[in-house]
């Protein structure tokens, strides 16, 4: 950390929200006087200057959203942030706006890269995505002034134990999506329903995980048994079939509920293959294959007739699209207008089940 | 068309190629004196006032570069240029350079585009991609004299019976792909080895059959016995699991060379089923199963077994991303740089067989 001034600096010594220092920058009029006041002497006492500042002056917007691009994944889920991609660009636009991409290694250099593009292409704002706990990047676009949303909810309980997280964001409620795909398979009489996730400690893995467990649980299966059916192993169509093999060898579940598609294709692969009926450790064949739902509804799900949790990917774009321009338009624009604050700038999308074969009931 | 003079009129007037008037605009050291002159007058006579030439005056670059962002197919083989797109910005980028995205509903809505990121973005040069027959695109870039690579051949015969097509161009040796799958076959043992590709008429398409058709030839095949192992459906999996049930039911094939993944999954689904073995076209169950081979090696393939042509899309990238630079820094570097003109800006790279389950020699 230097010793420069920052956003929070000057909040803290305000005590006032960033969101109010950032008001006192780009929209006065929603600040009350006397607050304006202070803000603006501690702004001027500690010379506070926001790369915003610079850019607040300049008489035309660029129209231009950064967006990193994440490394091409060699498999399935890579697809999910693609399809953002293409909704977002075309949606921007038809708003009048471009997308810019860009790449980074991780956090700190996505934050250098910020840091580039605000400095030589004068980019509005930035699209985030894949939040994690301990994301740094947020608190650097929000100490900087920069408009920004993230696609991904901000993991991290709320600083000081103050407010909520001030920043836009739009995310998918995978807990949701994890419940839907137990409850639709209980409604087909399931009642040993395994999870096939990734270790603990990746957020939309927990996410996804909780959502499993609560339905299970609403259901009357024990906390041993719980633990039991529940596996964790990294991303992959091969850990997800050895996992599945060890699950059925162990706690014989009749159905896998997967935190990806890749998982779910090894699980698939594991009990159609003939080796599942007749191997050592295989089922009787007169039994139904065990059903499996995916995550994600990649191409890969609809090509082999695999049941997944479709997220809303399109309308993910749409509302990050518009939480960002009411950030530019509220800078922009002036005294006249008024921007509703509330929780109405965080949107979290329920996702939906897409049933195929995979999960179809037994004949 | 309007009266307005173009690139290709001056070249006309002046009778010189398009390729010279360039050089008289932006590499003027390249020129012979006499033709410099004679070019120049008409320039002056006609008033030709290339985008290029207000952009040339720019002191710097804006270092980006315009790519339209294809539709999301709700499929399997959009993922190839989704793969490009990542390569290219990675590799823009350690270049200095960033990808700016744009989306289009056709070729004239695109030119519209081009249009205007020159006006408002002052975007420095552009990546096409999918070219085809009498695509406007490449004509349009050349008579403004905006730099642009394409990811694609040009698949016009050079007008006027003239040169060669002079614009820089990257491409996957389609045929080269079908050859490869139909000798692996070969090795195999097959010799009725059917071709399901999408309709004639499509370049890609009809470049990927010919490979097919002429690998097939030279192992003795007839004409008459050719042209019923060859069906032309459009994309997707349920059209190619149609139109492989069709051939085996009346050729049985035992191999398909398919144009896509998605047909090959479609001809997977057929020829796997148990229906394939039991029903009442189907082949005697001691039989193998046909051997499948797709085309762009996409996650579907690796994630069902299925062989398939990968196409070398980093080094695609790469490529295109150095022809496109060495025509930016030809315009901004002068007199001292000599740009070696030939074949060398034609780059037609071999894609390479990934053999999996699907075309596995018999047990």
């Amino acid at each position: 950390m230097d010793g420069r001034p920052t956003l929070q600096s000057v909040a803290d010594r305000a005590a006032v929200s960033r969101q109010t220092v950032s008001n006192v920058l780009n929209a006065p009029h929603l600040v009350r006087p006397e607050t304006l006041e202070r803000v603006q002497s501690v702004i001027d006492e500690v010379g506070y200057r926001p790369h915003g500042a610079a850019r607040q002056l300049r008489t035309r917007r660029s129209r231009v959203i950064g967006l990193r691009l994440q490394p091409s994944v060699d498999g399935i889920n890579g697809a999910v942030l693609d399809r953002f991609l293409h909704a977002l660009t075309e949606q921007a636009q038809l708003r009048g706006y471009r997308v810019m991409l860009f790449t980074a290694t991780d956090d700190h250099a996505e934050i250098g890269q910020y840091s580039e593009l605000l400095d030589t292409l004068e980019i509005d704002a930035f699209v985030l995505t894949s939040t994690h706990h301990g994301d740094p990047r947020t608190r650097w676009l929000a100490d900087h002034d920069v408009p920004f949303v993230t696609f991904g909810r901000p993991w991290d309980p709320p600083a000081d134990g103050a407010t909520a997280p001030e920043h836009a964001w739009v995310d998918v409620d995978g807990a949701a999506g994890t419940r839907a795909a137990v409850e639709h398979l209980q409604s087909l009489g399931h009642r040993r329903i395994a999870f096939l996730g990734w270790p603990a400690g990746s957020d939309t893995g927990d996410d996804r995980r909780l959502g499993w467990r609560r339905a299970v649980q609403a259901a009357g299966v024990p906390d041993h048994e719980l633990d039991a059916l529940d596996v964790g192993v990294l991303d992959g169509v091969t850990n997800g079939a050895q996992a599945a093999h060890r699950l059925l060898a162990h706690v014989s579940p009749t159905a896998f509920v997967c935190a990806s598609d890749s998982l779910a294709l090894g699980a698939l692969a594991v009990t159609r293959s003939p080796a599942a009926v007749a191997g050592p450790t295989g089922r009787r064949a007169d039994l139904p294959s065990p059903a499996v739902i995916g995550f994600d509804d990649t191409p890969v799900a609809r090509a082999v007739g695999l049941s997944s949790v479709a997220q809303p990917l399109t309308e993910a774009a749409g509302r990050s699209l518009s939480l960002l321009l009411e950030q530019l338009s509220a800078r922009h624009q002036g005294p006249s207008t008024t921007t509703a604050r509330g929780n109405d700038h965080h949107v979290l999308l329920s996702p939906s089940l897409v049933v195929r074969e995979s999960s179809a009931p037994s004949a």
